[in-house]
């Protein structure tokens, strides 16, 4: 298969993470004869500095002109604390979302049997842990107008959702859930919000075009809750922007680490593969970035593509390398010193 | 000591856990010869059924006519997926928080040495905590304006902040870290929203006021994820409505059962007391729902009135069911059958 992948390394360690990526593709375009080719482009604070504008046309442009697009990481902490940046990396992510119709986040959550022991939680609340977790990543609180007042001492955030923005991403979430275990769970602050009330509405009706699997709805602040109580309770869940940014950062704690969780943002044209983890400064340069969301993201580019063969050879490097203790910092208590670069290497050769 | 204290038991196990709570304040009154007197008044969809409105002008007068309230919980399922309801229990509790101007709920989390076992979390992630939760009540995307379209299709609800409502509940949370381990985190959205940016705007400028602490900034997912890698990081905690409301009932899980976490909502001019957990209405007049959160709100209803003594021998009273076991069967492996009655009267008689 020839595929054209756009590479947006962004800022922090998304650089670092993302090379061994691209070295794991490349390893497997050679050993099952296809050829990808890698369009690097820029994003972020990085753009900011280049050309002033977090997401430059010519960037738009090479994700929109190449199959699929394999993301890093954005957001540097010299924005963070400044009220009155007028540009920001982070409108970088939401406008490549938003003008590629990326409207579904797929995150899958995994407890891994050999990293049991390495998650704040106990075992027995976690093993066997599955659960994939399907964002709306287009619209809500992210994307509705804001004001700022004249005098600045009102400010606002509206969110919005329309009928259509809910359809197409349950017909997602439920068909994901027939080849799964047949659940969706819903979360919602339907006690509260309007547009909870209507997610409620519409997920409901949807509901009945998918007999064989069992809808159940859930208050965000009792998901979040639930997340860590008994996260082997859920299958697929279902959730607007905003709580889904929340509840799939803190379902990364179930796998021992945020550096393991990739991601999927897919819409009617586009796919975009990228960690969940942010850009993590703090770790730049240092070689103790795991790169293995990273990589994760990468088979599951694969999977988009039905490289399912290839997805799973890449899984298989991971596992191995989890179970070898070949890991960074973050999940090895074992060896010293296994840097990013390390274990992408590990899992080239593997490959 | 005189106090008036209105009793809004509401729906689910609502009565059973506030009629423990009265117990044990009755026993405080006459071994403090303090005279309490509690006038009871109904809110939630019991009140929905006997008035049609589930906070009656009644019961509000009540609560303005007395010097604190004690709250037991609303809710029924019978409304939560029903998005055409246009009535709604969890309105007079919205209402009751507004009309009394309860901008400030306080929510502690402690990990309770005799109860670090009943965690979902591991031991040592978690012995130590000792967590304060000030999320603003009155204000943000719960109060803003909502809008449903003619049609149907599209739904809307708007977070607005004005400065004013970020600076009270701020110099509480301040105060509040002066006497505890001088750090407050904000937590919030800034890298997305606008009003998350006031926030962090103005909150920066007041910590100048309070330079002996120490202000620290994290953004909502990251902080979902902390709480639960290490909660011991926490003093104080300020955030907005929603994200306050997400993030304490996570935090309850530190604690082994959110049947132990209360809360304080207080005002200008009013203060009401309730435990986190909700109506639970699956428990109803089981006899197994926890009373502690509702007895433990009844000891800050003290504190409130600098009753700290009063307050203290309580949470003695609390620790010793803790350590005996004498608990409901959340947190019970040892003993079948200890009935919220009993967990009452083991701490009336303790005092
Ligand atoms: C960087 C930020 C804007 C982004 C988000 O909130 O969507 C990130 O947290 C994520 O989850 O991808
Ligand atoms: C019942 C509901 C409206 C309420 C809230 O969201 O504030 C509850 O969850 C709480 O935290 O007190």
């Amino acid at each position: 298969m020839k595929l054209k992948i756009a590479v947006l390394p962004g800022d922090g360690i998304g650089p670092e993470v993302t090379a061994q990526a691209v070295k794991v593709l490349k390893a497997i375009a050679q050993e099952f004869d296809h050829s990808f080719q890698f369009k690097y482009a820029s994003a972020g604070a990085v753009a900011i500095d280049e050309t002033g504008d977090p997401l430059p046309k010519e960037t738009l442009d090479v994700c929109k002109a190449t199959d699929a697009i394999l993301f890093g990481a954005i957001g540097d902490p010299k924005y963070d604390n400044n009220p009155d940046a007028q540009v920001r990396p982070e409108q970088g992510l939401l406008k490549l979302r938003k003008e590629l119709g990326l409207y579904a986040n797929i995150r899958p959550v995994k407890a891994y049997d050999t990293l049991l022991d390495k998650s704040p939680l106990k075992k027995q609340f976690i093993k066997g842990t599955d659960i994939c977790i399907y964002r709306e990543l287009t619209g809500g609180i992210y994307f509705g107008e804001k004001t700022l007042s004249e005098d600045g001492n009102t400010a606002s955030d509206l969110c919005v959702y329309s009928r259509s923005e809910i359809e197409r991403i349950t017909h997602l979430a439920f068909k994901s859930a027939q080849s799964r275990k047949r659940k969706v769970t819903l979360v919602d602050k339907a006690n509260v919000l309007e547009s909870s009330r209507l997610w409620r509405k519409v997920v409901t009706e949807i509901s009945q075009e998918y007999k064989d699997v069992k809808l159940d709805y859930l208050f965000v602040d009792n998901a979040a809750m639930q997340i860590i109580l008994n996260p082997k309770q859920f299958d697929v869940i279902l959730t607007e922007n905003m709580f889904g940014d929340i509840i799939s950062d803190e379902a990364s704690v179930i796998g021992g680490s945020i550096g393991l969780l990739a991601s999927a943002s897919v819409g009617d044209y586009f796919a975009m593969f990228e960690p969940i983890h942010g850009s993590y400064p703090q770790a730049k340069d240092l070689g103790i970035a795991n790169p293995i969301a990273s990589i994760l993201s990468a088979a599951m580019l694969l999977d988009h593509f039905e490289l399912y063969e290839e997805a799973e050879l890449i899984r298989e490097g991971v596992e191995r390398s989890l179970k070898l203790n070949i890991t960074t910092p973050d999940l090895n208590t074992k060896f010293n010193h296994i840097s990013t670069t390390k274990v992408g290497d590990f899992i080239e050769d593997f490959i």
